[in-house]
Order: structure tokens, then C-alpha cells, then sequence
């Protein structure tokens, strides 16, 4: 049935029974695809009939629907003519795992980041009503976003405004669903009478049952969430904030969706939709962890999904952490939501005290960690680099201005395979190198991941520590490397070579074997501190080169290329780096993207060093 | 009185009449010292007696007390050993206009952004509680910052904490005050009781009577900041996010603030205590206009304060859009808490359909806009350039990568007089410049300002228009000035001289005058859109040049200065810009400090002219 959906409009003739059928079509369609090539699974799943029901009862593209993040708009996709190409998903030039302006008139935004949809939709409704039109926006909104500070701006702003915004908030939070059964059963009880969307009093006994939060020492990213929820949904804050509250519903029954959705249409006023949905339903090892198929790469169908692998950077880090937190009381680590992500689960679980994971709130989480450094704690914040874009102010005014040390290791730096233009990890060197008294390392090896968080939490600086996702691979060199301290290491042709590669990080793997395959004598410098650039050492090392190749993994604004090009005169300079936003696909798409690949440079350096 | 208080523990013996002479006294100060040197006033009238009180009931600096924003610190450096040196109040040199942690162990922090003393507090708190001390933390945040979403943030982070954290909500707000007045009566009838600090019911009942706001369309800074507060107060907000509240208490009354304050050091929980200040009071004409006395410049003590000059950048910027807006039915305005500061006042009355005032939530600004431009409008957002750090990722996420158009101008671009190193505007330049496909433009006459919003209005992309604080003025030019299109404009002595000083903004004036004052042949480039580096014009234009100066009124590192740098190979290449934060004083110190002005320049251009 899923092929013969063209538009939103075929969903409007189904059945209930059909709309069931092409529900589970839709989940079998995600678990194929996301099972091959990787994505967002238990989200996907849990909101299938909840999307459905969004798009049998708003007109898209003329009323506008905006997914917070995005990550659940798979069946959106296939709703909205992307079903033949969905196999593509997350490939270079295919299907995005996420909403994108360039893929569809239906999808509004290209999402990736937790909290905006509401400030958007509100924009939009905004503009609707300026241009004198009865469009609607809704706005898709995970339980996670409410811990982010920009949704509770947005909220703020929306109150009491005669606007046609209606903000679903999707409740799939494995714990609080297990709590909330109580409500589950009390609506399967209600069929035909309105009234049953409008449970305030109900809904105020059941949430009541729901435990507090246990010792608060402990409260972890999922606590937290669950606090945040009860906090919005038990008190009614969203009535409190002057929004129109309808809810909860059961986010997998048609005609329950209906009847809300058509009573939020009717208020003309910014609402909220309160729907409950199963995360990870539809497949029984999902069900049976959610969180766990939250995000997963390629996986047998039949056999569930493996444990991630601990021969990664996010790993190791997490490990040389809590190695220093055994030595020194006073090391704390702080995550954004991202404690598995980051590797932080095992020091998560030995030093609980320290830990501290704060929701999707990343200006909270460095500034908390410079209250705890102003009283003698060492932290340690751990952030995706696409996600501490957020946190330049922060880091400037509330750890900067104080003189205070801080050791922000920035996780998924550089290029990030699958999840495409607003995960890349690009831009974070620009910004924290435009911080007075930053120091940026960038270690390849785990040697080098251990020295720098030894360096960042012996110092009294801002010490950023940046590294890819994924593992170090050892390569062959085609010359020794000698060192120059901690600051870089360089090839020992240096001296006789008139060309000089500039790089840093896993980027040097494919200088080095460039210059291998160009035969030349071509020297290679790998760049360990990145900012400040070692100009001195650097420039000493220099003297007989006439020829500079800068190579970054990272955006060419404010880069380290380009700093470096700003310091050395009277040479001839080559700067290649990211010149734009970077879209899906496999990393070694992006490489050759950004001409990256062995070849490419050894093509590139070849031509270079004729000049 | 106020000469012989050494440290806040002089205050414990004092009798209530004598803590009434000494807020007397601290006004006088106050009033005597920011009419001769600017500041911050009404904040500052209003919290005397809360901060006295604060200090008497906690044992600085063992407790911590952190000021939000600290533009109301003054009270607390009168008491804390700054009493002498008060006069040189944001001079060079002397005491800073906000809390500075350089200036005293009492300042915990150096502040000046809205929303991030909680954070911080927590921070501190819970080291207290890991190193096993039973030290309290104080937050005092005033009700604006309620409006901000990384305070938020923080208090669902505290939420049932068991820490000796204390957050002082400063209720200053002319409107709610008036509103309040009967709450203020109730307070006074009460002399001895405890229950009076807990009077939920009875607040319950006055805040009910609390009209709801108005015509949401016309929700100006005021009106939501009133909307968020009785969201908060009303609703009891504070309670529900699992914070002890205490209040509201008088803030001018010391026996009811002792036994709040009291009452809440006995908690051991993270508690809020609402204090409810009359801003201004103390002084006739800002108890009348307490707004107006916000911040001040040098004013007649007996005439009160003139009002702010029109022959300002704000206010032409704010009068062009209005323009620009009568033509154009899409033109929008967006402004973050800073309608009069960035000259939008005449904007909001002319189009208040096409005004919003957010708050003090700059990423919520951009987003929203975002969301208009992504319905056919044509946003403008004005921000101040310190607090426009705030949104590096709204703008790459929420704007460019949508490839929205937005016109982004930056109030307070470049040094800024007086309230010190949290307030200058030196950093955006190298944040915005970072975000693919932004423009980012300079310009330094009100004809270049208007051109400016011409051409940003008018394209399809991110325009950053930055200019400083206060007034364009004329200048004589030792030589006649020729145009390359609107990309810059240069001497006409550039092909004749092998020194080109190539600078943007007002330190074209300084850098003209130093030229004249040098008597060489050295060229002057004044750019105006500093990003893109407009290159190949330039570069065609320096054939004849062999040392080329480049001077930036920005931070280095990212600046345009750096990446003109590295554009520029086999000439010899001089930076000069801003190498760290920027204390207060006046303009003058500031280039100074700098080596801006012109006798500094003049020599610097001589030298390298003979390199």
C-alpha cells in the first residue's frame, strides 16, 4: 500500500484497518532500510501512526510541519514521496536521515538540533497571520527537548498568541510510559465521548503516583527527563505558560489522534498536544531496549544489535577519565545527554557523585562546570562538536573572562559519516580559537588522547580536546616522524624538502600516504597543538621550505590553515580545507567531497609542489 | 557610616535605624558617584537594602553571592571594602561597573550576561558539597532574566537538590510592583508571625487579581516579562520544579528579609526567596521613570537625566528600518530585551504587528526569525555584539544552512566605554564570519548604514551589519578617498605608495589622521564589507604595495585582519587588533590600551613604513 501513497492526501480515503496496514508496512520499511544502512530506529518506530495521523489531519506543504531534530521523520518521508528512494537513506546523494529543505517542499527545515522547531513554528504561524492566511504550523517536539532552554524561550513567547501553532509533544520515554500505564488503561476505556482528551483531573491523579526522583545525587540524563516531564505535564505548566493543553492521547490510535487534533485545529490559539507513544514498538529487541536502538548502525535483523564497540575514540577517552578521577577527587565529568555517546557510561557508573549529565542544555553544562572549577573541582564537559556550537558565550564569558581551567573535549570532530549537514563537526575550532587563553589539541593516536587530557586537566587554561568519531587506525609512514615536543611531530625529510605539508589529526594518515604515492620529497607536519599555532617552533622548522600545503578537516573560516597562512610570509601558501556546509553520505564520500581521499591528495600535492 | 564598614561582618552589630542611615548613605553614594561617572542607577537604588541584608544574614566570601548580570553589585561593593576608591566607578583602573572577581575576593565571578549566575551557583554549590562544607550559595537574579532559557536550564537542574543554594529573585518590575500593592499591605500588617514569609494562598488570591496580558500582538519586553513572571510567581512555578519558595518578602524591610533569609539557610535544599524591590526608589526622578534610569550616562543630579541623543547609529538604524518598513509590508524587527538601546522604540509604535520583543533570549531572536524569513517575511534582528555570542549555532543551524535570508545588526559593535571586559564587542566578527555564506558589512558613515540595510534587506543572504556605540563623526582626510563599488573605499595616493594601511569603522578616522600626522606617502583602504575579504579587488588594488598594515578594531584571532593575512603572500604584513578581553574606561583609554589612537598609530605606521 506504501507505493501507492503519493502525497499526504491518499491518507485521507484510508480505512482505520488500512491506516494499521500501512503502518506496519512503514515500520517494516524502516527496520529494512535502517537495518542496512543505519539511522534512528526506536524513535522512528514509536512515532509511525502519530506521523500518519499528523498528515491525514493537516493539508503539508500548506500547513507546515516541523520536526524537532528530526530524527523521527522517517515516516514522514515515506509519506511524502520519498518511498522508492528510502533504501538510499543516509547515502551520499540519497534519502537524509533528517528533515531537509532541498529534499522536499514538504520537509520546512533542515533539523538537527534539539530545542529550535518551536522558535521556528512560532515564526511561521507568526508570518501566517502577518500575511493574512489560516494556515496551520505544528511543531513535533521530543520529551528531551524540554530540558533545552531554547524550547522554554520559545514556549514563553507563544503564550496567549491567537495563532495556528499546535506544538505535539511526543512522549516516548520508556520510564515514564511504564509509570503512566495506569493512564494507558483509563483511555483504552473511552471511546466515543470528547471528553476523554481532556483528562486534567485523571491525568493529575495518575501523574501523582509517579515516584519522585530518587536521590538527586543520582540523576542521570533519563531522571532528569523524567523530572522535566513530570514537571511540564503534571503541573500543567504549558496551561501555566497560557497555552491550550489537550492530552494525553495514545499516539498508536487513529481515531483518538482525530479527535484531539481536530479540537487543537479548532482553538486557533498556540496549543499543545500531548501524545503518548511506545518507543522502539514494532520490533521486539527495540521494544526490549529502546535506548539502546535509539541510534545504530548497519544490523542483523534476525539478531538484534551488537554492543558498540570499545575501540573507539569516545571510549577511550571515557576510560583515561576515569583512570584520573581515581587519582585526583576532584576530576568531574558534565555531558549534554550524550553520556553513551561520549563513552562517559563507565565513569558514570564508578564515580556517580562526579558525574553529571544535565540534559540537552549545553550553556547550562559549561557554566555549571565553571561554578565547580571556581571551587576547586577539575571538570571535564563533554560535547559532539555540532552540539557545542551552542556554547561560545559560555565558554567566553563564564570560564574565559574568570581565568577559570576548563578541559571541554569535543567529541565527533570533523567530518561525521550518515547524519549529514547539521552533524558535521566542523565549526568548533573557529569558535574556540576567537577565546583568549584557548588551548586546542587535536591527538591522532591514543597516546596522544591520553597525553592531551593529562596536559588539559594539569593546566590552568581552557584546555579544548578535539577528536573524530569512530576508532585510530595505524597506517605505514613512508618516513620516521621525529617530535617537537607536544606541540607537533614532522618528517625527517624536513630539512632537504621545498614542499611541506601542514595537517593534524586522521587527515594525516592519507597526507602521509599521498606523499608516499606522489614519490617526491615532500615533507609532513602534523600539527598535535592546534591553537595557538606553535609558530615559533613551527616556523624555525621552515626555513628551507618554499612551499606550504595547509590541510584541515574543518570549515576554512577561522581554521588553523588559515591562521597558520596568516603567520608565514614569503612563501608560496596553499590552504585546503571545508569550504561549505558538508551533506550526507559515507565518510569516504566526504573525504572525496572535500578532496580528501590518498588520491586526490597525492594529486594535489604532486601539482603543488611544480609550482 | 559607610567609611567605617571594612567588611560585610560590620554590619551584624548595626540596629535596624542604623542599617536605615546606611542604606541612606549608600544611596547618596550611589546617586553622587553614577551622576558624575554613568552606570547603572534604578537596579541599583532599588536593591540597597536586600543587598545590606544579604550580607548581614551570609558570611562572604565564604558564602559565595553571585550577582546576575551584576549590573545591582554596586551596594555589595560599598560593602565590601570599595567605598574609598567608589568614585573611579567604570574609569580606568578603577572599580568596575560589575562584579570582577580582579577587584575583590567578594566578587565570585566577573558578570555582565543575563541568565548564567545560576548555573554557576549550582556549580559552586555542589563543589561545596563535594569537598563536605556546609558553605551557602547565593544567586541574586533580577525578574528580566526569568525570560532567558539558560535559567531555566539551571533551575530544572537544581530541582530537590539537598544543596545550601539560595536563589534571590530580585521583583523590581515597575508594572507588577503597582499591581502588586496589595500584597504590599498585607506584608506590612505583619509584624511577628513566621507564617509570614509563606503565604502561598494569600499570593495566590493578589497575583489572581494580576490582570492577564493584553492584546498578546502588542506583547512588548515588559508585558512578557510580566507574562513570565506571574508564570512563575502565579503559578508557583518554582515549587513545581521541586525548589523550596520563600516569599514574597519586602526587600526593603531587614527584619522581614532576616527571618526569610533565616528560614531559607535552615532548608539545606536549593531554595528561591522572592524579594520584592521598588525599583529607583530613593531618587525622585527615577522613582518616577525607573526605565529611563536603567543606565545612564553623566547627568545633572537636580535636572535629571536628558533624553538619549538621536544623532546616534541606533537611533539612524532604527529610523532607516522604519523606512524601510513603510516601503516594504515584510520588513519585520526582532529585538532581544533592547528595544530602546538599539534605537527600535520608534519601530515598535509605527509597526508593533511587525515588532517582537523576546525577552532576554537571543537563540529564541534568531530562530524565530528564522521561522519569519521561512514564511516570506523580511527579518531584522538587532542585538547587542557581546550578547549576539549567544547565537553562533541559531545562525548556522536555523539560518544558513536553510539558506535563509537575515539581516542581522549588531548594536555595540567594536570597544565600548565604560562597562568593561564582559561588554565589548570585538568577538562576533570572527563567530559570524565562521557561518558559510554570510556577508558581514562595516559601515562607518550613516550613508554606509543605510546602504548597508539596503543591500541586506534586499539579498537573499545573511547580512551582519556591525557599527559601535554612539555617534559617526566627521573627520578631515589628509587625501581624497576613491570607490571600489560598496566593497571598500581607498586613497587616491594607493598607487604611488608602497605602505597601505588597510582598516574598517570608525578607526578609519584615527588611522587617516595618523597617516597625515606621519608625513610618508602611505596609502589608507577602508573596507566595508570586511566578509568575504572582497580579495581579488583588493589585491588588484595593492600591485605597487610592498608592506601592507592591517588594523582591526576586533579580536585578532578570526578578524578580518587575520584572514586578509592569509590572502596576501610575499609582502610583508603587519596585524594589529585586539589581542585579549578589554577592561572598562573610557573610549579613549580603550584605544589606548589598544594602541589605537592617533599618536600610537602614527608611530606604528612610521616604523613599518622604514621595515
Amino acid at each position: 500500500m506504501l507505493e501507492n501513497i503519493r502525497s499526504p492526501l491518499d491518507l485521507r480515503t484510508l480505512s482505520e484497518e488500512e491506516l494499521k496496514s500501512l503502518s506496519a508496512e512503514i515500520r517494516q520499511t524502516v527496520l529494512q532500510t535502517v537495518s542496512r544502512n543505519g539511522g534512528h530506529l526506536a524513535s522512528n518506530l514509536g512515532m509511525t501512526e502519530a506521523v500518519i495521523a499528523i498528515h491525514k489531519n493537516f493539508h503539508s506543504p500548506d500547513d507546515k510541519i516541523i520536526f524537532d531534530v528530526s530524527h523521527q521523520c522517517y515516516a514522514h518521508k515515506l509519506l511524502t514521496g520519498r518511498y522508492e528512494k528510502f533504501s538510499t537513506l543516509r547515502k551520499k546523494d540519497g534519502i537524509s536521515g533528517f528533515t531537509n529543505r532541498e529534499e522536499s517542499e514538504h520537509d520546512i527545515l533542515t533539523e538537527g538540533h534539539s530545542g529550535s522547531s518551536v522558535s521556528a513554528a512560532l515564526g511561521i504561524a507568526q508570518a501566517n497571520r502577518l500575511k493574512g492566511n489560516e494556515h496551520y504550523t505544528v511543531a513535533v517536539v521530543g520529551d528531551g527537548s524540554l530540558t533545552n532552554g531554547m524550547i522554554y524561550e520559545a514556549l514563553n513567547n507563544c503564550a496567549g498568541r491567537p495563532l495556528n501553532l499546535i506544538i505535539i509533544l511526543n512522549d516516548n520515554d520508556m520510564s515514564i510510559s511504564r509509570n503512566i500505564g495506569g493512564l494507558h488503561e483509563y483511555l483504552s476505556g473511552i471511546r466515543t465521548s470528547k471528553r476523554y482528551y481532556r483528562l486534567k483531573k485523571h491525568t493529575e491523579k495518575i501523574m501523582k503516583k509517579i515516584p519522585l526522583v530518587g536521590n538527586p545525587l543520582l540523576i542521570g540524563s533519563k531522571k532528569l527527563k523524567d523530572a522535566t516531564k513530570r514537571f511540564f505535564v503534571k503541573n500543567n505548566i504549558f496551561e501555566d505558560l497560557g497555552l491550550i493543553y489537550l492530552g494525553p492521547v495514545d499516539g498508536h490510535n487513529f481515531e483518538k489522534m482525530d479527535i484531539v487534533l481536530e479540537e487543537a485545529k479548532s482553538k486557533h490559539t498556540c496549543c499543545i498536544v500531548h501524545m503518548v507513544t511506545k518507543k522502539g514498538i514494532g520490533y521486539a529487541f527495540s521494544e526490549a531496549e529502546p535506548d539502546k536502538y535509539h541510534a545504530v548502525g548497519p544490523f542483523d535483523l534476525q539478531k538484534g544489535f551488537a554492543a558498540p564497540s570499545s575501540d573507539t575514540y569516545s571510549f577511550k577517552a571515557g576510560e583515561i577519565l576515569c583512570a584520573k578521577a581515581k587519582e585526583d577527587t576532584s576530576v568531574c565529568a558534565i555531558t549534554a545527554a550524550m553520556c553513551e555517546g561520549t563513552g562517559l557510561s563507565a565513569f558514570s557508573k564508578a564515580y556517580p557523585d562526579r558525574f553529571f549529565d544535565v540534559g540537552i542544555a549545553e550553556e547550562h553544562a559549561i557554566t555549571f562546570a565553571g561554578g565547580l572549577a571556581a571551587n576547586d573541582m577539575k571538570p571535564a564537559v563533554f560535547l559532539y562538536s555540532t552540539f557545542a556550537q551552542r556554547v561560545y558565550d559560555q565558554i567566553s564569558h563564564d570560564i574565559a573572562i574568570q581565568k577559570l581551567p576548563l578541559l571541554l573535549a569535543i567529541d565527533r570532530a570533523g567530518l561525521v559519516a550518515g547524519d549529514g549537514i547539521t552533524h558535521q563537526g566542523i565549526f568548533d575550532y573557529a569558535l574556540f580559537s576567537s577565546v583568549p587563553g584557548t588551548e586546542i589539541l587535536m591527538p591522532e593516536t591514543y597516546a596522544e588522547l591520553e597525553h592531551a587530557f593529562s596536559e588539559g586537566l594539569a593546566n590552568e587554561k581552557i584546555s579544548v580536546i578535539r577528536y573524530p568519531k569512530g576508532k585510530y587506525e595505524s597506517y605505514p609512514l613512508p618516513f620516521s616522524m621525529l617530535s617537537c615536543g607536544n606541540l607537533f611531530t614532522y618528517s625527517e625529510n624536513i630539512e632537504t624538502a621545498e614542499t611541506v605539508v601542514i595537517t593534524a589529526g586522521r587527515l594525516t594518515a592519507n597526507a602521509a600516504a599521498a606523499i608516499a604515492r606522489t614519490g617526491k620529497n615532500i615533507a609532513l607536519v602534523k600539527l598535535i597543538r592546534v591553537f595557538p599555532i606553535p609558530a615559533p617552533e613551527l616556523l624555525a622548522l621552515l626555513g628551507h621550505a618554499k612551499r606550504i600545503y595547509l590541510l584541515e578537516e574543518g570549515f576554512e573560516q577561522g581554521g588553523f590553515a588559515q591562521k597558520t597562512a596568516a603567520l608565514i610570509q614569503n612563501r608560496n601558501i596553499k590552504i585546503h580545507a571545508v569550504c561549505d556546509f558538508v551533506p550526507h553520505g559515507a565518510l569516504s564520500d566526504l573525504f572525496w567531497l572535500c578532496g580528501f581521499t590518498e588520491e586526490q591528495l597525492a594529486q594535489a600535492f604532486s601539482s603543488f609542489d611544480e609550482t
